[in-house]
C-alpha cells in the first residue's frame, strides 16, 4: 500500500475529536448568553464528531513510530487542515449565520489558517456562540491544532518528530528543544501565558471578556477576526490599540526564542539575527508612515499618527489583518509599504503568515553577493546569518521557496482577475490569502470583504490560504507525481 | 585613482565615434529621399561626433590588456549604452521629430536596447531618414554596438574577454569560440546572413528596399519599430507575417546555436536542452492561443488564427513587440499566457530580452527539486540540463538574478503607479520595459504608446531598458558601494 490508511484514519479521527471537542466551548458560551438555538447545534456538531472520532480512533491498533513515513505525514498534515476546515463550518451552515456551505468552508479556512480574510458583510449581529467559534479557530490554528495533534500523536504510538518537519514554518534557526513533545509543551505554556497576559490587560483597558476573548484569540492566533465590523477601531482607546500592536508584534516572533525567558538569558532575544531584522523593519516602517501621515494631516497630532502607523504595521507585518483606520485611504506610499510587509511576514516559528523574515534576510544576501560576485568572481563568499553559514542547500531551498511562492502569486492572480475585478484587488485577494493577511485592498480592502466572489474562487482563495499556512510545498507536493510514486 | 580614466575616455570616444559614423547611413537615406533638412542634421550630428571622438582617442596612448580591470569593464559597458543613447538622441531633437529631450532620449534607448516602446503616436508622417535611424538603432544595439566595441577594443589595446563578463546575456552552455575576436567575427556572419536573408524575403513579399531594412532591423534584432501604425498589419500578407514571425522565432535563440551549421553538425542544435524547451514553449502557447481564438471567432477560418497566434507568440516570446492585431482584444487567458512569456524571453545567447529561457528551465529545476528534497531530504539530486551538471554556485547566481528581476519589476511598477494609470498599465509598462518588449497592455497596449508618461516616469522607463539590457547586475554595481569602494 502506497500510503498507511489505517494510520492515516487513526490521526484524523484523533483531529476530527479535538474539533469536536472545541465546539464544547462555544456552546458553553451560547449557554452563557441563553442562545439556545446555537448551543443545541454546536451539541449537535460536536457530540457525533467526538462520538464517531473516537470510535474510529479506538478501533484502530497503535502502531510503531516507525510505520509513520515521510510520506504519511505529509499526507496528514495536508489533509487534516481541509478536513478541520470542512467540520469546522458545519455551524455556521446549521445555524445559518453562514447558509452557504462554500461561503463557510472559506470562513472556516480563513480562521484555522489565522488568515481572518471574512465573507461576512454584517458581523455585530451575529449569535455570540458563533462569533466565539469563529475567533477561536484562530486560536486553535494559530499554534493549536497542529501543535495539540503532535501531543496527542506519540500516545497513539506515533512519533511526531516527521510530522514537525512539515509543520515547521520557515528554517528555524535556534534549536530549543530534543525533541517535539518538550518543544510541543514549551510552547503551550508560552501560548497560554502570552493569551492570559493579553485578556487580563485588554479586561484592564474596559472590555468585557467576551471581547477580550474574542481579540485575544485574533491577536495571538495572528488572525484577525473581530467581533465588530470596525475591527479593533470600533473601542475608540488608545490604550487597546497599543496592547494589541504590542501583542501582535510579540506573536510575529519566533516562539523558541521566548525559552530564553525561561532559561533566564533574555538577552539572547536580542541577539537573534532575524529578531533584530524583524524590530528594524518594523520600526523603520513606522517612522516611515507617521512622518507621511503627519504630512498629509491625517490625524490630529503625532500621538495618534503615531499609535495608527504602529499598529496598521504591526498588524500587516504579523499577517494578523486588524485594523483601526481605513488605510486604503492612506497615501501611496504608505500603501506600497504595507504592500511589501505583507510579502516579507512574521518571524518563522512564529504564528504569522508570509514568506518569513528569515528568507528575506537570506535572499537580500542571496542577491548582494550575485552582485558582489561580479565584481570578485573569485572572491569565497559564505552566506552568514549572524555566526550561523548557510549551506548551498538551505540556500537553493530557500530560492526555491520565493520563486513558488511568487510564482503562486502570479498564477493565481491570473485565475482571480477572470472575475472582473482590478488588478489590485486580485493581486491582494491572493496576497492576502496566501501570506494570510485577512485584507487587501480596493474591493478586499480593510472595510470591504471577500463575499462578493464566486464560489470557485473562493475555493481556490481557501486553498491558497492552507497552502501559505503548511509553506506551499508541503500542499504542491500532494499534487506532485513523485508523492505518488511507488518508487521508494 | 579608483577608475582607469584615460582608457574609459579612449573607449567612449571610441564608442561615440562609431554612433557617429552609424549616422551617415540614415544622412545618405535622406539624400536619396531628397530630405535635405534632414540630411544636413544628420551630417551636422555626424561629423562633430566622430571627429571629437577620433581626436580624443588617438590623444590618449593604447595602453596593456591588464590595464582593463573589471571594474573598469562594467563601467564602461554601464556608461556606454547611457552615452550612446544620448548622442543618438540629437537628430531627433535637432529635426523637430521628438523636440523634447527626454523623449528622445526614450526613443534612442529604446532602439539600442531592441525594446521597441515608443512615444511617437504617429510614424507615417515622419521623414525617411529619421524612420531610419530609429530602426537602425535596433540593428546596431541588437547586437550591434557592444559587440562591435569589442571588436574594436582589442585595437584600442585591450582584451575584449572582461567586457564579455559583463556583456554576455544569461549563463551560455555552449563555448563556441577561444577568444572574443573569434566569437565577434561569428555572430556578426550569423547577424549578416541573417539580416540579408531576411531584406531579401521580404522584397520577394512585395515590400520596397525602405520598409524591407526598416522591418529588418527591427527583426533582427527583436527590437520592433515598424515605419507605420499599425506595425507589421499594415502590410495585409500573411506571407509576410510568416517571413517576420519565424524570423524573429530565430533570433530568439542562442545565436552560437548557429555555428554548428558552419561546423556541419546542424543536428546538434535540436540537441541543445534550452533550444528545444524555448521551441516547445512557443509551439504550446501558440496551439493554446489558436484554439482560443477559434473558440471565440475571432479570425476567420483556421490558417488566420494560427498565423496570428505564432505571429504574437513568436514577437513576444523573443521580446519583439511587433503585431499585426491588436491582442489586448484578445480574450483574457490569451493575453495571460502572453504575459508569462513577457517574463521568459528569449534563449541566452539570442538578441531577445527577458530573464530567458534557460534561467526559467533552471529556476523549474529548482523549485521541482524543492517539492522532491521534502519527501526524500537524504537523497542527492543535483540539478542537470541535458548532460551538464549545474554548480550550486550557478544556481545560486540564477535564483538572485531571477528575485532580483522580480524585485525591481514590483518596486518599479509601484513608482510608476504614482502616474495614476491603473496596476495593468504600470505593471505590464515595466515588464515591457525591463525585459525589452515593446508593447504592454492596457493604455501601453499594442496599439498605444508611452507618450502619456511624466519625465520622470520615462527617465525611469529608460534605465530600466538599459538594466534589462545589461541583465541588472551590471547597472546595479554601479550604484553599489562594494564597486566604489577603494579596497581590493
Amino acid at each position: 500500500m502506497l500510503l498507511n490508511r489505517k494510520l492515516i484514519a487513526k490521526v484524523l479521527s484523533a483531529v476530527a475529536s479535538v474539533v469536536g471537542a472545541a465546539m464544547l466551548l462555544p456552546a458553553a458560551v451560547s449557554a452563557v448568553y441563553k442562545e439556545w438555538d446555537v448551543f443545541k447545534i454546536f451539541l449537535l456538531c460536536a457530540l457525533p464528531v467526538i462520538l464517531a472520532g473516537q470510535i474510529v480512533m479506538r478501533s484502530i491498533p497503535s502502531q510503531r513510530s516507525e510505520d509513520l513515513r515521510m510520506r504519511d505525514g505529509f499526507f496528514i498534515v495536508g489533509v487534516s487542515w481541509l478536513a478541520m476546515s470542512l467540520i469546522g463550518a458545519i455551524p455556521f451552515v446549521l445555524s445559518g449565520a453562514i447558509p452557504n456551505i462554500v461561503d463557510a468552508y472559506f470562513e472556516t479556512a480563513s480562521g484555522f489558517t489565522t488568515t481572518g480574510s471574512t465573507i461576512l458583510t454584517e458581523i455585530e449581529h451575529l449569535p455570540r456562540g458563533i462569533l466565539f467559534w469563529r475567533s477561536f479557530t484562530h486560536w486553535l490554528g494559530g499554534m493549536g491544532v497542529l501543535v495539540l495533534t503532535i501531543a496527542i500523536l506519540p500516545k497513539l504510538g506515533i512519533g511526531g518528530q516527521k510530522i514537525m518537519r512539515a509543520e515547521t514554518t520557515g528554517p528555524t534557526m535556534d534549536k530549543i528543544s530534543f525533541t517535539v513533545n518538550d518543544t510541543a509543551r514549551t510552547l503551550y505554556k508560552i501560548y497560554l501565558v502570552i493569551t492570559g497576559m493579553e485578556v487580563v490587560l485588554l479586561l484592564f483597558g474596559g472590555m468585557d471578556l467576551f471581547d477580550a476573548l474574542v481579540h485575544t484569540f485574533g491577536t495571538v492566533g495572528t488572525g484577525g477576526f473581530s467581533s465588530y465590523n470596525a475591527s479593533v477601531g470600533a473601542f475608540r482607546s488608545g490604550y487597546i490599540e497599543w496592547v494589541i500592536g504590542i501583542v501582535m508584534m510579540m506573536c510575529g516572533v519566533n516562539f523558541s526564542l521566548y525559552s530564553n525567558i525561561y532559561r533566564k538569558t533574555p538577552g539572547r532575544i536580542f541577539k537573534d539575527p532575524e529578531f533584530r531584522v524583524y524590530v528594524g523593519i518594523i520600526g523603520v516602517s513606522t517612522a516611515f508612515i507617521t512622518v507621511m501621515l503627519m504630512i498629509h494631516h491625517f490625524y490630529d497630532g503625532f500621538a495618534e499618527a503615531l499609535r495608527s502607523a504602529f499598529f496598521q504595521v504591526s498588524s500587516i507585518m504579523t499577517t494578523t489583518g486588524y485594523g483601526t483606520t481605513d488605510f486604503d485611504l492612506w497615501p501611496l506610499p504608505c500603501k506600497f509599504v504595507l504592500l511589501l510587509l505583507m510579502l516579507v511576514g512574521g518571524c518563522a516559528g512564529s504564528t504569522g503568515g508570509g514568506m518569513k523574515v528569515i528568507r528575506a534576510i537570506l535572499v537580500y544576501k542571496l542577491v548582494r553577493r550575485g552582485v558582489f560576485r561580479k565584481l570578485h568572481p573569485r572572491a569565497v563568499s559564505p552566506i552568514k546569518v549572524g555566526d550561523t553559514t548557510i549551506s548551498a542547500e538551505t540556500m537553493s531551498g530557500v530560492a526555491g521557496f520565493v520563486i513558488l511562492f511568487l510564482f503562486t502569486t502570479v498564477i493565481s492572480t491570473a485565475l482571480i482577475s477572470l472575475e472582473g475585478v482590478s488588478l489590485t484587488t486580485a493581486l491582494s485577494s491572493v496576497i492576502a490569502c496566501l501570506s494570510n493577511i485577512g485584507p487587501g485592498f480596493e474591493a478586499v480592502g480593510a472595510t470591504q470583504n471577500f463575499a462578493f466572489y464566486s464560489a470557485p474562487a473562493k475555493l481556490l482563495l481557501s486553498v491558497l490560504m492552507i497552502a501559505g499556512r503548511l509553506e506551499l510545498f508541503t500542499v504542491i507536493l500532494l499534487f506532485t507525481p513523485v508523492y505518488w510514486s511507488r518508487k521508494k
